[in-house]
């Protein structure tokens, strides 16, 4: 643990103050120092030591999709810190109105320290409602009318997953040894068949965007028409040639997974299904919307190839690549007929995917800290100095 | 805050141990007390030092209607003072019934601290139900069934809305400069148009029974057929001649805003339908209550001119008027095509209405305090000489 | 509380990393320590004495069937220890899937304590379900997925109502005096008619597998077809036998009243109706799950004579015998037109009632004690101790 915060200390990290809305936007410092103040409460709860650094405060969060796993993170992450979740349910409210958001997010903040956004239903809008929110509470600061400027955190728009890729990052740190071993490491972000409709596009974008900057050979496959938004391809363009790993892009699951040393197959939306959807449902035309579910999952179905087998698997560098899921995956067999992998493959590295899992409320408690502490890394000594029991010990 | 909190001491407020239902059933000595209170804990919260005064305890909540800012200032005030919100969801409970009021008010009182309620939707009822709860609670404690007696808190009723109107009162006291710079100020509390149905009569009853206790001049105004509950005019009248100020009534807008000092322009229920709709909402009478909820449009539809405009800000006192709403406001050309307040008024005061809201918390905050706290400005000086940070402060 | 604290100690009750999900599971030493310890944390209570355990942490609740009382209790003894709730809800959600509980029930617990579910509404599943959320903690734990592992606490399946009964055990003691005074006691356990549909059958088994343990004289009574899970009877009888008490069976609730010191009358579904109940669920047969409730009901109706009237409670012991109910009851002319009990019974005893429900928050964390917390005597003594104000306490 101190090797992790000496090091904080030493990145120019520039969280302080600011949000946590896309991976990109932040430094090389800021990313590592998201991973070292993780570890560090990883390290903090095993040991039974309290994490807690406010007294009270609310992590408000708001949820325009379903969240299990990322609603228990948030709520884990909060509490460790010593902050109360307050969901705002936006059911009649106003919010959706451009207006109202600058109001609205002032509402909420009296007394947030944090506010937490799930919002990728629709190409075009999560990412832009989350920079609305951080910029009414900007106002409302230098206005006077918030004490504190609570941080923005995503938790999944339509362009970044942040709190997935970050918790995959040190899922593969941890699996790996070091972050600088995973230099030159082959990742194919696949796309892989599900039957259900309507994923976001945001974890294979999240993922290109933030391996290539770890000098990894990242390729991305999946068949034509599921593509992503350019910006995040231009990304890992950019990224891949700035730090010295590659990124490409092919139409073959086969090709995608030869001598892989990571895997990724997941399934998403048709980019031409999440482009028209936002415009029929912002029409409000039921009966297009019914019609174009339908050719989607048509779509899809030309595709139950793309199904992670044992088979495909054999063709990985040693026949041993990690595999990795953001969680729930369709295993055939057993929560749908055909889907993403097989049932003896993730059978087999089930447990893997959980350990995966385990990191993003520690990553997000991290992202909550490093916003909202002038010296995370002061802070970080002194819970270890205070050595609070987070259970009280009995002699 | 020692003035504050020396002030507090000589008052003789005798809150603790009760609720806080209605404003006029207080004395002046309650009403400044959570004024006093409220503002201590600003500063406070400005200087990071953690108001927490239980260690464990439930704040519970019942909104029997939508609710944004109320449900985050409760949630921010139980918080701030150390206490979890348990929110009862009544779908499904038989709490509607009279019998078993006083049962689950008990049933949810074990741990229970503070029970805030928001019950506004009809005439005749919202403080019936608050009054009821507060009976039960009070059987629960001679019985020994409750170790302690929870506050009942009204967080709107149909009746009166004293977190709102409080709120508001601390907004003008800080606006100019003292409660006593408050007499012979003209406040005209008027009504103004909406496309919306059903607003509750809270508000407005609230402010004519408030600020009249503090030598205001108050002008309530509204078109024929809007009138409010009786007991809220008389409040009013009797309070304006106890206190100094006045109290009068006017079908015109115009004559409210003139030379007025502030302004309150806000939407409500014609009386007459708010009667009607309490009974056929006991008859589940659908039809009817669909006929009338035309038939309130329509008649609100008649009275279009009611905005507050620029040209009728240019009436008030050197065209200056202090703009109030507790929000949202009906926006003309934002948040609906016509409202109760024009664009360029809303947008010229926007930042002082959210400052307006932003005491809400402190206001509920204070009156938990003081109803809870055998001896309040002890427990605030305790507060400050402790001195625990909210949020932990590294070196 | 030290004689207490003192028995706790001897007591070889092993909890300590367990769940409590069926009392028959658990031994004498583990029943009656949950007894103790709920016991001085009421003082504890009383005296104003924080028994907060966590500096952090989460309860995560899952509720499979609607609750007040049982939320609330939950929500008070996790916020007595220390832990915030956070609920599941299972809208949209995989859970319902085999494969995906051992998913989801480590997706919830990174940063949980404790996990207590309602499982109530069909025979042969709520039990079953929570054992597989245990074993998939167990699971997660061993693979060091997890850091702690979760309690699993019964919160009411198809087999057992842990917390009711212990609660109502809670209430006898407190009512005669001493446990041991229960020995040679007569309770009976009655069906009492209801207008409602489909109730659990927890409850009456709950308190046959439980009462019997204490040496008392158990009477069960209900018409013809309303029978229990078989298991439950043989526990009964069993514990009966094992120690000293008896249990006998009627078809009548006049012979069962007949010199009890006890009553305890409920109404509950009939057994064939509550197993073709499950069998037209699964088989989503809304038709004939119609059809079954109106069987059901008209099945009811044929017993309005089983109801406790103050003419049937003059038949037991010197006509002064307990009456117990978990609430809410039905009650004749108060909450239905026929029901469970008459008006004059239940209001005469009515605050009783409510004392008996208020043990259950202190049932439900001393389980969430003793099953984390390795040494809970040393624990208890501790907080008494530490001596923490729960509310501030003011010179």
């Amino acid at each position: 643990m101190n090797e992790s915060i000496e090091r904080i200390k030493t990145l120019a990290a520039k969280l302080h103050g600011g949000d946590f809305l896309l991976t990109w936007e932040h430094t090389p410092a800021d990313v590592e120092a998201v991973l070292l103040a993780a570890k560090v409460l990883e390290q903090l709860h095993r040991d039974n030591v309290s994490a807690r650094v406010f007294d009270s405060g609310l992590a408000v969060s708001i949820f325009r999709d379903q969240s299990t796993r990322t609603r228990f993170s948030f709520a884990g992450a909060a509490n460790m810190l010593g902050l109360a979740v307050q969901e705002l349910d936006e059911k009649k409210s106003q919010i959706a109105h451009g207006e109202t958001v600058r109001e609205t997010a002032n509402m909420i903040s009296f007394n947030a320290d944090v506010i937490g956004i799930r919002d990728d239903l629709f190409l075009g809008q999560g990412h832009k409602y989350m920079a609305e929110v951080a910029a009414a509470v900007d106002e409302g600061c230098r206005a006077g009318v918030l004490d504190q400027r609570p941080a923005v955190i995503n938790l999944q728009c339509d362009l970044d997953h942040p709190t997935q890729s970050l918790a995959d990052l040190l899922h593969l740190e941890r699996t790996f040894g070091s972050l600088e071993s995973l230099r030159g490491k082959k990742l194919a972000m696949s796309w892989a068949y599900s039957p259900s409709y309507g994923k976001p596009l945001s974890v294979p974008q999240a993922i290109i965007s933030l391996m290539t900057r770890f000098g990894m050979n990242v390729v991305l496959a999946h068949p034509e028409g599921y593509d992503l938004v350019p910006e995040t391809l231009e990304n890992a363009g950019r990224f891949a040639a700035e730090c010295g790993g590659s990124f490409t892009h092919t139409h073959s699951m086969q090709e995608a997974f030869r001598e892989a040393d990571i895997v990724y197959p997941k399934s998403w939306a048709p980019y031409a299904v999440m482009q028209e959807r936002t415009k029929l449902l912002e029409a409000a035309d039921t009966t297009k919307l019914d019609a174009l579910e339908k050719d989607c999952l048509a779509q899809n179905a030309r595709h139950k190839d793309w199904e992670c087998t044992e088979r495909l698997m054999s063709r990985t560098r040693d026949g041993k690549a990690l595999y990795m899921h953001c969680l729930p995956a369709d295993i055939s067999g057993v929560s749908c007929e055909a889907g993403e992998v097989s049932a003896d493959v993730f059978e087999r590295t089930r447990l893997a995917t959980y350990h995966e899992a385990s990191h993003k409320p520690f990553i997000i408690a991290a992202m909550m800290l490093l916003t909202r502490s002038e010296n995370p890394a002061a802070t970080l000594r002194r819970l270890i100095e205070r050595g609070t029991p987070r259970q009280f010990q009995e002699m």
